[in-house]
């Protein structure tokens, strides 16, 4: 299944998609899964089968997609994991994951543009894989560890780089309200074969930015729950950001930074695309 | 005003500390300010008026105290913002405040313990001043900032060394469940005089390991809320952490790690004392 948040006017929901339309799961799962986060930890068995039983209720053109999972509890984000990626910040490949954090208001659907800060001028693209958490992981093995996992996702996680690198540390770089693209759905784990062997591209302006490979992640998404999982508890929703491949922009002489205007995708194999117009802070 | 945030046995509530009662809030101010955050944001004059003019609801002994807002959606942390706790952590003092980030899942309340982690034997105490905001705060400059500080409290940034050291983002070693001491309560802001002359105490077992000033904060608050909201927006309920003074276990040799069974204590002028027993995770 490919799970969506939308607006339908003014009412957040949450479906499958079907075709050009989407299956309205929160509507026809309202007892049991009246959020999605609900339908991701308890009720995918039930909304497969509601999903291959009925038409859909409403066609994708008439909803705003948002964030798959609207407001997750944890975002936890992977720096430096592509090797690649390392080597062009002038980074070493770390012993463990380069663990940082988003806040949740800074998620933004493919509905949504991007807000370019008016306090920086060096905003940069990264696109990654997501994986969101399907069932509480706390102290999980790596051997264990997939099975945590609901689906998966593509997630822009545009940097101000500035900022970024005013400290030791991430945060402020990584908080900007509007530099989180999320979505356009998640791809329930069981339609994707091998999350370690899809094509990741990032595009500006219809221009290939990024080209990588998640088989060349440093740390695979068994050994990143292992690791989280050591120190946080995993919740249903949760969503990892499993890091960027080479090419972003600080990463090119010089530095190609997005402006107000541009488009900039990330697609990933057997996930989707993620599109969003960047637009200067209002 | 001494806000705190209570479980009287199920019920969760909020209320004002009168003596040795509590003036139940939650219970009086129900439609207006169903949460303590409502309360901060909207409600703290007609609090005021209601604290006056009643007697208490409760016994402080009857209740088990929560972190003063139980579930914050931001708590920000600044390291190395004493100049003599930079220098012990081998840190020089930056040009930008250090920030980082805690899920509230790591807050823990007076009422509870702090959990030691059984996979290091490197978990240290950080007493700290914390920040309540009470007003929404987004690109606000430093001479207007003290306007959205709704109090403050005390808060233990108990921090996990090794893990916070594996790579050069802080993230684990701040997100360990149970390490993020906070209360006992919050002191409206207009009963301190001058957040900026508060001697801040921290002791292990009765022995005192820290013995700051607030005065000696590298960037003071309205530095800090003016940083912080320059990239990110900053809420009624909000916390930050202000960072700690020297002293720190990790300081000194051989460094005194918190044990099970430790009793650890930070104690602000003006503000109160948080105590918490150390106990290790189950």
């Amino acid at each position: 299944m490919k799970l969506v948040s939308f607006l339908d006017g003014p009412r957040l929901g949450y479906g499958a998609v079907k075709g050009d339309g989407i299956v309205d799961l929160s509507a026809r799962l309202v007892a049991e899964a009246p959020k999605i986060r609900d339908c991701i930890a308890t009720s995918l068995g039930k909304a497969a089968a509601t999903v291959a039983r009925i038409a859909p209720d409403l066609a994708l053109a008439d909803v705003r997609l948002l964030p798959p999972v609207p407001v997750p509890e944890k975002i936890i984000c992977i720096g430096v994991n592509y090797a690649d990626h390392a080597s062009e910040m002038g980074r070493t490949a770390p012993p463990f994951p380069t663990v940082f954090t988003r806040f949740a208001d800074t998620l933004v659907g493919p509905g949504s543009d991007l807000i370019l800060p008016n306090n920086s001028a060096q905003f940069d693209y990264e696109g990654e894989l997501a994986v969101i958490i399907g069932r509480r992981a706390r102290h999980v093995r790596a051997a264990d560890a997939m099975a945590h996992v609901a689906g998966y996702s593509c997630f822009q996680d545009a940097s101000v780089r500035d900022f970024q690198r005013h400290t030791s540390q991430f945060a402020p770089g990584k908080n900007f309200p509007g530099t989180g693209g999320f979505g356009p759905w998640l791809v329930t784990a069981d339609e994707v074969k091998d999350p370690h062997g899809l094509k990741l591209v990032t595009r500006v302006n219809g221009v290939e930015r990024q080209n990588g490979s998640t088989a060349d992640m440093i740390f695979r998404i068994p050994a990143l729950i292992a690791y989280l999982s050591s120190f946080t508890t995993l919740n249903p929703g949760d969503v990892i950001a499993t890091g960027t491949p080479a090419g972003v922009a600080a990463g090119r002489t010089p530095p190609p930074w997005l402006r107000d205007g541009d488009r900039v995708e990330v697609e990933i194999e057997q996930i989707g695309l993620l599109g969003h117009n960047v637009s200067a802070e209002g």
